[in-house]
C-alpha cells in the first residue's frame, strides 16, 4: 500500500493529545480511488478461506473503506448506528463505546434483521486507536451469533495500543499503515509482513 | 435503474408519518453493487459537460452513493459533518438543517480547506424529502464560491415536495426512483425521462 503510505507521509498532521488529522483523504474529504485500493487490500489480506457474508463497520468514517471491501467481496456492508433511528427494528445487537478524546459514551446498534448466526463477518474501520470501537463491533458480531473472521484497519495508531486489547478477540487483525509518535512527530510505516508482533 | 426499482418495490416499507424504511439496501445494511450502479447512473445523468471536481454529500446515509459517484468520476467525495470535529480547520462553510421528524436543528460543516471557487460540485444524497439537507449542501457549495453543477438522489419522496423547493437553486435535479403514497401504500416508479415536471 505504497499509495496509502505516501498520502499519510505527505498529508497526516499530528494535532497533539494523540489526535491525527486525516481528513484530506480518509475522513471528511475522501479519495474514492485510494479507498478502492484499501478495501481490496484489506479483503485480500484478511482472506482466511472463510466465506465472508457481511462487512461490519461503524458510522461515520469507517463507511468508505468498509463499502469498498464489501464491493470487492460482493457482500453487504452494515454500518452500526450511533443512535437508533426510528426505522430500526426493536431488536438490536448493541455495545457501548467510550470516547477517549471526549469522555462521553455512545451506544452502537445493529439491527438483528441483518446479522445472525448464519453470517461470517469482517470488521473494517478507518482507524485503530485504543480499540474501543473495534471491540464493540466484535461484541455485536458475537452477540448475533455470527462468526468473526477478522478485523482490518486503514491506519493503526500504534501508540494507543489497541492491538493488545484486540488480542482477546483472537482473530486476525490487519492494519495497512502504522502510525507512531517519535518525539512528538509522526512516523509512518507499512505493516511488517515478516511475522513478529503484527499479523500480516 | 430497474435493479433499484425492484429493491424498492420488494423491500421499502412505509412506517407512517412520511417515514420509509430503506435500511435493507440503502441505509444501515448497504448493497455495494447496487450503490456502484446508482453512483454511475447519477454521475452520467447529471453530466452537463461541466468538469466536476468534487462530489458533496452529508453524513451518514449519503456517503455510500456519493462515494460511488465520485469513484466513477475519479474525484474526491466530501461529506459534510453534523458536528465539527477537533480535526476540522477553524474556517468552515456551514448551514443549518431542521429535522422534520425530530424537530431539532443541526449545523452541517465543510472545511474551507477542501472546497473553494475553483471547484465544480455535484451534490449527491440518498433521499430527497423536504429538501432541507439538499438546500443546505447547495448553500455551503455557493458559500465556498464553487459552481454547483447538479443534484442527484437515489430516492425521492414525491409527497414531501422537496423538488419544488430546489427550483430556487436552478440546477439539474435527478432522482433515480420516485416514491409516492397512495392511500397509505407506497407507489414506486422510475423517474420519467420524457420532460414534464421532472428533469431526466
Amino acid at each position: 500500500m505504497q499509495a496509502l503510505i505516501q498520502r499519510l507521509q505527505q498529508e497526516a498532521r499530528y494535532l497533539g493529545n494523540g489526535i491525527i488529522k486525516l481528513d484530506s483523504f480518509l475522513n471528511h474529504c475522501v479519495d474514492p480511488l485510494l479507498m478502492g485500493l484499501v478495501g481490496r487490500e484489506l479483503a485480500q489480506r484478511l482472506d482466511t478461506g472463510a466465506a465472508v457474508s457481511k462487512v461490519v463497520t461503524a458510522e461515520t468514517s469507517g463507511i468508505a473503506p468498509a463499502l469498498m471491501a464489501a464491493q470487492y467481496l460482493g457482500v453487504p456492508m452494515i454500518y452500526a448506528r450511533k443512535k437508533k433511528p426510528v426505522t430500526m427494528a426493536a431488536a438490536t445487537w448493541s455495545a457501548e463505546v467510550r470516547s477517549h478524546t471526549k469522555g462521553d459514551v455512545i451506544t452502537l446498534h445493529i439491527s438483528s434483521e441483518y446479522l445472525d448466526a448464519d453470517d461470517t463477518v469482517l470488521v473494517i474501520d478507518d482507524v485503530l486507536g485504543y480499540g474501543d470501537a473495534a471491540l464493540a463491533m466484535a461484541h455485536m458480531t458475537r452477540q448475533s451469533g455470527a462468526t468473526l473472521a477478522g478485523m482490518g484497519f486503514v491506519v493503526e495508531k500504534v501508540y494507543e495500543h489497541g492491538r493488545r486489547r484486540l488480542e482477546t478477540v483472537a482473530v486476525p487483525v490487519v492494519s495497512l499503515a502504522l502510525v507512531d509518535l517519535m518525539d512528538g512527530e509522526l512516523s509512518v510505516t507499512a505493516q511488517s509482513h515478516a511475522g513478529g508482533h503484527y499479523y500480516g
